[in-house]
């Protein structure tokens, strides 16, 4: 099937993927005077007398805007932001359908740092949560960074944390398979935005110690000024060895490539170099950096892509409805470096040992069972660092 | 009924009045590549390419947000954003019932109205029209009439016209009754807040000639600068002969009072002092400016007000659902004068001549022939006035 067209079609007839039901009864006049005047006023007495129990009387609790400015949307780049609320739509389905969570789907017309933030501060009071969503880098780092200090209910940038999480948990599940210790193994990583950059500090937080991280302009080092802010500082915790070169110089020996980049980039030659039993996850879309075939024809022990097409698809809709879901249920105040690792074992471990194979070292994004692995493992670790407000 | 305890007990059960739900399927990797990647790039792209497709190919036709910064919540006055949020909420579910628009709450932390302005229209891309709502005066003005000129969807507060609109129903048939025409009856107005000031204007656009407003520093006037800037502005309209004094003294001879002030502040006394056949709504809640048992022992000869306990309640309930849903089914740049008055036609049509008495003026907030109605009348006329981009 044609994807693209038969999915606009579609969209033409779905007028929307979304909509809002009322929870409550309000076809009499007395169901009316419960739910809006007179009986209204009492909660909204209760909470101008404590703003906390906005989480109790209204829905916020459950409620999270999915927000992007529209300019790094799939991989079409800068589409401005109405282009890109069909995936935010997308995206709001995935929320209720995976973790129960009510998503609004918002754009913002300004690409200023400090507008988008404000602005989003200014609506915060009407959310449980906020889901950032496809914001280039590198604005999408002061962004998130912002909010987290300045808010007290968790703010999470997908494209960063949620394929750093979903690739971490498909490299626990590969290297049981591989039998490699994380902390002996050497990891390369092509791409250097938004999502590279977050996945190479997320697998060192689990224990990587040899990280190498590529751009289009090579490996990237220490003090060469080439790259941008962020990569610099990437690169005094990463490549202590102060390799220089290509991707190609990169991978010789390197157990692990993970791919954000671009399609076709990766050789079976450089496959062929890397160390034994390689693990490639060549997350380009909707072309990967390597065809599995390929990859797999040059020696690949497992290989992970972005697409459906293939085994093992490195699939952000496995995190971001279950880690929504465990922190609102705990009205946890952030999501720390401990949820998100706990998300990942979340996922990995719905998949017994029983079923784990090397085509086979992700749960399918429809699979309820992880979401609520996610959802679980999310909460508790909110429950143990002291950021949750219900403790259940 | 302790209606207000009861909506307490209830609101903590319900935990939110409204929630998302996913219009289509996502339960399988063929549903998933439709709804969300790979085949959402297309849709995407397509209003890449077209922004006009963002009301064709996401929910944007028949999105609506609720937008308070809680600074005039009911009669509770400035309680905060998120006090107001129980009402924001109400309107959504009512929103839904009756007019099937998806109405989000939102609401604001700012009480700058450049802030409030330029939050909102950052945002505006996400929506198919805006309500604003519980926005203290004279802010109110300016952020309504600013959305209105900045942007081409339908802006509407409705604490200034819903209230207009719905109190012109309740005239057009109440001077049925009373056999009066409307270019002859002289009304009185006392409260000169969003709502009064709305009122006056709109009653003068229905053919109204002779207006008097009251604050609570008693007649306004031209040329009397204890009033702030917009009740100077509406004295240059009202109040032709200059007249000074109290709300007893305009009260003298007048065929109508419309109350949009405070409990008991009108006499049975001062409704002697009226014209014969004398009309009041006395809109004050929770308590009328008179009770009506005292209005009509003094002589009224129809009474409403803003409660449910009495006949012919007037409610906004009657306005907002029916607004939207025509300006949304037309697609709708803004919400004109015409579309406003055939809203008040729309109300106060649907009752016929056998039906209408003194004690039924007004359909009932949840009669949906009257919403169905009042979509109809809007929808005709944004078309004849051409504002509507669908013909239909």
């Amino acid at each position: 099937m044609d994807y693209r067209k038969e999915s606009l079609k579609k969209h033409a007839e779905w007028q929307g993927k979304i909509e809002i039901t009322a929870r409550v009864p309000v076809g009499s006049r007395e169901e009316l005077s419960l739910a809006y005047t007179p009986g209204v006023a009492e909660p909204c007495m209760a909470i101008h007398e404590d703003v906390e129990k906005s989480f109790e009387l209204t829905r916020r609790w459950n409620t999270v805007p999915v927000i992007t400015d529209g300019t790094a949307v799939l991989g079409l780049g800068d589409i401005g932001p109405e282009a890109g609320m069909p995936v935010m739509e997308g995206k709001c389905a995935l929320f209720k359908a995976y973790g129960d969570v009510d998503a609004y789907p918002l754009c913002i017309a300004s690409k200023d740092t400090e507008e988008i933030i404000r602005s989003i501060k200014l609506f915060a009071g009407s959310f449980g949560g906020i889901n950032l969503e496809d914001i280039s880098a590198p604005r999408c780092f002061e962004i998130e960074t912002r909010l987290k200090e300045e808010l007290d209910i968790p703010v999470f940038h997908d494209d960063q944390h949620g394929t750093a999480i979903v690739t971490a948990a498909a490299l626990l599940n590969a290297l049981k398979l591989a039998d490699k210790r994380i902390d002996e193994i050497k990891v390369v990583i092509n791409g250097a935005g938004a999502a590279g950059i977050a996945i190479a500090k997320f697998l060192m937080a689990f224990g990587v110690k040899d990280v190498i991280a590529c751009s289009s302009r090579g490996i990237i080092v220490e003090g060469d000024t080439r790259f941008n802010p962020v990569q610099q500082e990437l690169a005094k915790i990463t490549n202590r060895e102060k390799l220089t070169g290509t991707l190609a110089d990169a991978m010789k020996g390197a157990d692990v490539l993970v791919g954000v980049s671009v399609a076709n980039c990766v050789t079976k030659e450089m496959v062929r170099s890397m160390a034994e039993k390689p693990i490639l996850f060549t997350c380009a879309n909707p072309v990967p950096e390597i065809h599995p075939d390929d990859a797999k024809e040059a020696g690949a022990f497992i290989v992970g892509t972005g697409s459906s097409q293939y085994p093992n698809q490195i699939n952000n809709v496995l995190v971001f409805p279950g880690l929504f879901r465990g922190a609102l249920d705990v009205r946890a105040t952030t999501v720390n470096k401990e949820m998100m690792m706990a998300a990942s074992r979340g996922i990995a471990d719905c998949i017994s040992e029983d079923e784990l194979s090397r085509e086979y070292i992700l749960p399918f994004a429809y699979d309820k069972r992880a979401h609520e692995s996610v959802a679980r493992a999310v909460a508790a670790a909110a429950i143990e660092t002291g950021v949750a407000k219900i403790k259940k």
